[in-house]
């Protein structure tokens, strides 16, 4: 299986990119990489690492790069030599069966739908995030791909959620729900009451609204919702992550007893926080497109690039594709 | 000053809230208090106080109470007798200058337009809970008050929210910001845009748009957001918090070490616990209606119930309906 991957797209690119890449192909026997990116830079990277996976590793070379500022529509159509791009293009020529990418977002979903295209039927691809939490794994989708949403829209996020959660993370009956302002059936809006009434004839058990404290611990498996809301509610949990851990710091910084107290701790809190480690999730995917196009975070390093292709690789193998396009055509939504 | 009192919402009432108003009366030699609600139910419970404050405490009778499941709009205007109502029709008629409730918050917004009333020109009125965050209180407005926002309406959370920071938390120049699923002036959709325009003309410093991460670390003293996604947060903030502890707990019970470990930081967590313990703070102000009436949590006991009732108090004194009145009909937004 051929895996196209955007060698100068995130915070890291090339070099943790390329590692990722080899360590891949590694874990793999079955996968070989195309690093699409800067010729000159990669291949040094490559050599480097002296490691007899890289003769499943291909260079494509691409001039130009999509920065992670750029005016994500206009750099995906008027870059065409850029590495995104031309990652993107051998998915839609069906040389490599899917891509990653640790680049600009919304280019990755403009060339979701420019160069990949949709899977027909689907409207609008969603990006369904794998958040860890305390009990097990849920999906929040759409966490950036739309703004807003149709009644439509909201339904497929749920039903590419619910087929990801049971196919990928083996979830038997994955529940899904909608994301609301409350429990009762006159919250939310016009469009989301839409969208729960289709889902009620939906092939998942529908759980109706489920509100914001029912994402880190609840009873849905699947919880959908516009792409702004899951945008921004994904950022505030990065946000809070990063604030209760530099106020920790600071307070101990100033005392010794919360020190002594932290080295007993040390090992269980390193326990929790690899559970709750993005990097061994390594990768959101972009559902609704014809190929396996998978965003991974854009501080990944190497073991992030590397989980992320194992969750592309899974994707194509389980034929992920193929069942969503199945489902949008048998329930006609 | 005389505040009235729905001594009948929340989840620890009667008890809990008629204690937080003696205790208020206490702190406050200034305070007289309605207590509103069941007379032979609330009588006992002031007598069992012992408090020389209780002679600034007076029983109103209602007979109705609207509970935490009712239907707002429904339950507001059908039940004339409720204790929720009758402190509101007393903010409207002036005999009181302020109400607080732990009730139904739906109610509590629905009794603000239609019993007390909105301040002539406010569109709608807006929940701003002021979040306490690492470095300083930041007010997140609205936190469901409305569901989808005008422009006129985000325009006018962010005013009323700027206001308060300055008046009430003695911020000297607030900055205010909208929220939105990224930073750049492509992001949000059009009534957030037009939002922006308008704001940019505005009395407060405006930073634009902020993201998620900005909630609990960021430039802004103000988030302005509709009332859909402002609910969603502010429970996923509950929500996480709960999560948590309730992991850490777990964990714990299993282990000797980091039980010892904890034993040594816990002065330390619990200074910290009270810096970001909603108590402290007490109440989310409905800014926009012609009184101070002021939500307090429904899990709120006497201390937080006492604490609400020094926001609204400070909300009077600082004569909060004017300062927004004032401001509404000078900068004619």
């Amino acid at each position: 299986m051929l895996l196209a991957v955007d060698a100068m797209g995130g915070d890291n690119a090339p070099a943790e990119i390329c590692r990722g890449a080899v360590a891949a192909c590694e874990r793999f026997p079955d996968l070989e990489v195309a690093l699409v990116g800067l010729k000159p830079r990669i291949e040094p990277l490559i050599a480097e690492t002296f490691s007899s996976a890289t003769s499943r590793i291909h260079v494509v070379h691409a001039e130009e790069v999509i920065s992670m500022d750029e005016l994500p529509s206009v750099a995906i159509r008027k870059k065409r030599c850029s590495s995104l791009r031309i990652a993107m293009e051998m998915v839609r020529s069906g040389e490599a069966q899917g891509c990653i990418s640790a680049g600009n977002t919304g280019a990755i979903v403009a060339g979701g739908v420019l160069v990949v295209g949709r899977i027909p039927g689907i409207d609008r691809p969603g990006l369904g995030v794998p958040l860890p939490a305390i009990d097990r794994v849920r999906m929040l989708i759409d966490v950036g791909a739309t703004v807003r949403s149709k009644p439509l829209n909201l339904v497929q996020f749920a039903l590419m959620g619910g087929l990801y959660m049971k196919h990928i993370f083996g979830v038997a009956e994955p529940k899904v729900a909608l994301l609301a302002n409350g429990e009762e059936d006159i919250k939310g809006d016009e469009a989301i009451a839409q969208a729960r009434e289709l889902l009620r004839q939906g092939p998942f058990p529908f759980i109706g609204y489920v509100e914001g404290k029912d994402i880190p611990i609840g009873p849905a498996d699947v919880v959908a919702c516009d792409g702004f809301t899951g945008n921004i509610l994904l950022k505030l949990m990065e946000g809070l992550g990063t604030a209760v851990y530099s106020l920790l710091r600071e307070e101990m910084g100033q005392r010794v007893l919360p020190k002594v107290g932290m080295l007993f701790m040390l090992p269980m809190l390193k326990e929790l926080w690899t559970r709750f480690d993005y990097e061994s999730y390594g990768g959101t995917p972009l559902l609704g497109v014809r190929g396996a196009v998978i965003k991974a975070h854009g501080r990944s390093k190497a073991p992030a690039i590397a989980s992320a292709l194992g969750v592309a690789r899974d994707f194509v193998l389980k034929r992920g594709v193929e069942l969503i396009s199945q489902e949008i055509t048998q329930g006609g939504m």
